[in-house]
């Protein structure tokens, strides 16, 4: 307590009292985690309210925090509870993940499961029903059990933190019932230090702010982004996952895990109590989550930990998610992929086609008949120099945006027939190319941008899914831009949750990893579905000169959380007008620094996101990207402060090397199995926020029995995202284990290291 | 002029004066019938605003009245015009429809286009967009006609009334443009007698009420139904088609039609000027069409002529709808059809199948593990038995519904995945009674019943449809009850009118017909799409005890208007504690009531709705249903007043009096084709109101050359709906066509009559 709320300590020894630590007015159940250090205790207030507390070794990290729900009907489930049962439980298992940043994760908790009823009920008959005039059409089941509303609270610890859902089992008084609000408590002990963005239904592209609790509410006036499709709801709203610090050090990171069938969660701050509350998403009717017993709500999370490479070695989120559905993965890959696309984004190039018509009708409008305009990136010629490229440089694939008719008024006319996502223009030859891609060894990305038309979308999908089967595409990268339609839902409500997951699974059925850019920020799905292989759902590279210095040392903390995110670095050329003739702005980074980002963000999915006469005019920085893997054996993470810093080291996965090619040799394979046999590699990377950093870096993971012929990439000694951003230098070296480098990041810069025993 | 309204004549010489009569403030333009009878003027009012007026022979019908549109954006297109071109043309065709009352329809019109111009424009340049940051992402097209907003009506005159729409062509300053409301108007000159329901978004299924239209306003307050999908929006609001009759024998009848990508019309009435004016249905976001140019709206429709007749004979609502888009229609052929449906509608039997469980989630609920509750309708053994009765009476098909997994809680409940249309009961061997009905020759109708959840029916549409090619189902009863889900939308939101028509197309694709119960009231698709087949939209006969005597009287003025009701009429037994022991309610008709209603009621998709074991206790009576055509060559309206009484002959289609069986005969083809041959054959049914009539039959239409065994089937002497329904007369009968035939009908009674050339 730091007395910065003078009653926050009267209150906490009274509800200490209540929740059991000197005897309290009710019973208290306790769970500790598997190594004793976190302990949760759950009671039912005055009334049968149900609440939690959360400990680490004796000192609360979560205050006396309220659960339930508010229902739409007025009825609630906050009180009124009595309990019936009280169950433990405990698992201690390793599961391997099809793609990951290491081979396996260990899923260790102890559990406790807590049913309370609410009321009692009594036995109802079924009743028969009367056809058309009559209410209940078709008769009611009754309620055999006999049963009141019964809500059972299931609490995991692990050793970095608390999981806890609600279940309704069936044998239950309530049958469908409407959400009105989730009342989740998470009670702060204090003004911590946070990282994070506004509260929306919508987005997530926002520059991360880091600020007191107390300052979110000042700061968020000022920070609505111009966003298309922003939708706030308070100012004291955020998002999920949160980073918190707490001035004794501590890193709190809130979030939630398997969202299925639910609307998104974000927090709502009691800028007075210090106390977030669950803010679910409405949707275009207001409720936040329909209903129907026997059913579970998502994992709300507490990561406690006392340093911050915690945080990013947490697999809680994946560890509570369901294990995989698919009984055969093997046409799951990772993907290292370049793409027409950085020239549309910059403004060089366009993705329509011509100008020639106020807007287009998709089955009506005769491209064939218009004149182009000249500006369309994805012709025919354009894309086979990039396939020339991607190809000869060891990548596995080539995504193409604007291959597609509709592109000449897509955007916010919240267009419903906007795309069918089958017919290319005039100038792009999709059997062609896909032919010539395939003979060079590369498969191309398929890309369904859907205007956020998501009944469009899903009435094109089969037909959809199998051009791309036809035609040897293995995965899409789709988009959400734009106003939801159904019209009055948004991105994050409860049936968009639905459709995105509807997305993955018809893909699956077709063999089709799923990329999906806009949609709802992951929750570990991707343990479930590993054919969901990338999200977007942050403020990605293609805010150029927008995104914030540091930004990168923030999104493992909260993005990266619930799963990989498609951020598409490696931008050699910052200032804008350079590459794109006529624009203007400047990002803020150095080369080294989008070389660390390849070891520092995790994804299956990587790009190379900058022309390649941009990476021609770099090949020695452009190496790195060439002998970079994206699938992980193996990750450690060495220094970590959010906005500050973040070093990795990651060992590769040596099966899935050459999976993305369709022949030939990746380039990350051509590095690891130099002279045709497997060394041992490593590969480190550091990114750096607003502050110039000097890392010593140990490199005790490596065999102390071998020799590394290394490569270190790093900021040059005048290299400055403003005045130099491209200066760097390229050095040889050979290392051992017991070697330390001591390697200077510039501001918003970076370094990367690749080691191959000799 | 009535005087009722004093202000009305002065406002009408003022108006009148404006459009042209005296000269007037602006141009008039005038456009006239082909006969000359209907004249309209088109003017613009002082300002710009565009107006128009209809007169019959000299006297106004529809005073003045306003056109055009608010937007959302704040902007209208209502005044502000000036004219920029007047075109005009005709038509006199003919055209075959696929089916229907009359084998060929003549298509006779006058047409005036009347361009008009919004302010002016200034020519704009494409503008190219950047990507993510930028708004306009993707670019302008910029606007190269430099033309201000251009709006286009186009008004056709056809003898028995007018048709105006609005067009917006692609040289336009308007592109996307969102509507408020449109503002059409229909100025009535009187306080007119109306048979109407009340204004709604979501269901037609009201009892309809005969008043002056000065009473609507209290009748409205009383009369809400307690119907699931209810959805009013005026106390003075209500549906089309609505029947109109002055005071001076003139009957006009107001409608729409080819409503497409458009929401659906209701009529607002400011009850002090009599005016309507078009009142559309919103959709989730309170949005009331979103356009983009090129396109146009529905054909506003008003019907003047002197004679009820008339309005039963007028094909204005076909004529103004597109051809027929199908190539092939060889697949599709009238449906004469019984169902395992009256008995769950009284109660009998359920759709469900257990009670076993509070509700069900289909793929995890195991029925087979579940008791059944012995009531399933649906049963293999009960559908065999209807199959046998059905077949061997000549019918084509049978309609199962309940068939399926999901009946426990699908309605109320507003259920997300509430049937995925492919999986059956555990009692219900759907392949096994395929096949059964095949060797019968006939074919089983298919239920998909969606419960209002369409996002999900379109997810299961395909696999549904293949599921009926496989097994040789060609016809599917569609269902939409209770509250719309995408949530916030209604039944008669644009979005929903697409969604019905996407269900047509694929349909169309699958050679399926469909007939969508609770879907829009059609407004002449069928001539487009003629798998549409039939609709509901309407009070049917499954609200048994709640039908108003004379609703069969009124139906065929309103309802029937823009194509046929699946009315599912034929029951014989009228006490629901006969059929149904343990329910109650008696209905409100005689058996020849049911009989007329073969004849009067056209729908190429005709049910004998009663139990098999009903209509054996009648064989005499039920000989006429087995004996009735569904399609036709030729229709004669010989006595119509709309709540009081219809009378009409029609003559069979040869063509089609056997396509709808698999093998063997259908009953129409027996009767018609006795002894091998065919013979020249006519059909009269007769239906009357709350008051007896005695009606005289002129045969004039027969053959003067041949003599006709008939059959008259004919209210008892005795027969009353309370009393006697079950009183009827059946007498043979050689008739000529010089004979008149004087026939009474009970109070909600009728008559048939089948006349066979000897």
């Amino acid at each position: 307590m730091k007395g910065l709320h003078f009653a926050l300590p009267v209150i906490t020894l009274l509800l200490a009292a209540a929740c059991g630590r000197d005897g309290g007015t009710t019973a208290t159940n306790e769970l500790k985690s598997p190594d004793g250090s976190l302990q949760l205790r759950f009671c039912l207030l005055d009334g049968g309210a149900p609440a939690y507390t959360l400990e680490r070794n004796g000192e609360t990290v979560v205050d006396l925090s309220r659960l339930g729900f508010d229902l739409t009907d007025g009825k609630s489930l906050k009180d009124g509870f009595h309990v019936t049962g009280v169950d433990y439980d405990s698992l201690d298992e390793t599961w391997h993940p099809v793609w990951g940043e290491e081979s396996e994760i260990r899923n260790h908790y102890n559990e406790m499961s807590v049913t309370l009823e609410q009321g009692s009920g009594e036995a109802k008959a079924p009743q028969n029903g009367v056809g058309a005039t009559d209410p209940g059409y078709t008769g009611d089941p009754g309620n055999a059990s006999g049963k009141g509303a019964v809500m059972r609270l299931r609490f995991r610890l692990y050793d970095d933190g608390l999981a806890l859902r609600y279940e309704f089992p069936q044998d239950n008084k309530l049958r469908y019932f409407n959400i009105k609000e989730e009342l989740t408590e998470f009670a702060m002990t204090a003004d911590h230090t946070a990282w994070w963005i506004s509260g929306d239904y919508d987005t997530q592209e926002y520059n991360y702010t880091c600020s007191r609790l107390s300052e979110i509410r000042a700061h968020s006036k000022s920070m609505r982004l111009g966003n298309a499709s922003a939708t706030g709801f308070s100012d004291t709203g955020v998002q999920t996952a949160l980073q918190l610090k707490t001035d004794d050090g501590l890193y709190i990171n809130i979030h939630e895990a398997a969202v299925v069938n639910y609307p998104t969660a974000n927090l709502d701050l009691d800028d007075r109590s210090m106390t977030f509350r669950i803010h679910l998403t409405p949707d275009a009717e207001g409720v936040k989550g329909r209903m129907q017993a026997p059913c579970v709500t998502p994992w709300r999370t507490v990561m406690v930990v006392d340093d911050a490479r915690k945080v990013l070695a947490s697999r809680l989120i994946l560890n509570l998610n369901e294990p995989c559905a698919l009984d055969d993965v093997s046409w799951i890959h990772p993907v290292k992929y370049m793409g027409v696309w950085w020239e549309m984004i910059t403004g060089k190039t366009q993705w329509s086609y011509t100008w020639d018509v106020p807007s287009v009708q998709l089955g009506v409008t005769d491209y064939r008949a218009l004149k182009p305009h000249g500006q369309h990136g994805a012709n025919n010629e354009n894309v086979r120099r990039y396939i020339d490229f991607a190809a000869a440089n060891g990548f596995d694939a080539l995504l193409i945006e604007g291959w597609n008719e509709g592109w000449e008024d897509w955007f916010g006319c919240q267009k419903d027939y906007v795309f069918d996502f089958v017919t290319p223009y005039p100038d792009f030859d999709l059997p062609a190319l896909n032919e010539y891609a395939h003979k060079k060894g590369i498969r191309l990305v398929m890309h369904h941008e859907t205007s956020s038309s998501t009944m469009n979308y899903e009435r094109h999908m089969e037909a959809a899914y199998q051009l791309m089967n036809r035609y040897g595409y293995d995965a899409v990268k789709s988009g959400y831009v734009g106003n939801i339609i159904p019209y009055g839902e948004h991105h994050y409500s409860q049936p968009l949750i639905n459709h995105y997951l509807y997305a993955i699974k018809e893909a699956a059925k077709h063999h089709i990893m799923v990329n999906a850019h806009e949609a709802v920020r992951p929750t570990g799905l991707c343990r479930t579905w590993p054919n969901l292989i990338g999200n977007e759902s942050a403020m990605g590279t293609e805010y150029r000169a927008g995104i914030n210095p540091g930004h990168s040392c923030i999104l493992p903390f909260t993005r990266l959380q619930g799963g990989p995110m498609d951020y598409t670095p490696g931008i050699f050329e910052t200032d804008m007008s350079v590459t794109a003739p006529g624009q203007h702005g400047k990002m803020r980074h150095t080369i080294c620094n989008q070389l660390g980002l390849y070891v520092t963000f995790y994804s299956p999915l990587q790009m190379a996101a900058d022309l390649p006469e941009n990476y021609a005019r770099f090949p020695d920085a452009f190496q790195f990207i060439k002998d970079v893997a994206v699938d992980w054996e193996k990750s450690l993470y060495l220094e970590a402060e959010p906005g500050k810093l973040i070093v990795t080291a990651r060992k590769p996965r040596l099966e899935t090397l050459n999976s993305g090619r369709l022949n030939g040799k990746s380039g990350a394979y051509e590095y690891v199995f130099k002279d045709g046999k497997a060394h041992d590699v490593w590969y480190v990377g550091g990114v750096c926020g607003e502050e110039a950093q000097e890392v010593t870096v140990r490199l005790d993971f490596l065999d102390p029995a071998l020799r590394y012929e290394a490569v270190l990439y790093a900021d040059a000694p005048d290299a400055d995202y403003e005045t130099a951003p491209q200066a760097y230098t390229v050095t040889p070296i050979t290392l051992i284990s017991s070697d330390t480098l001591k390697i200077r990041m510039a501001r918003s810069g970076g370094f990367a290291l690749s080691l191959r025993s000799l």
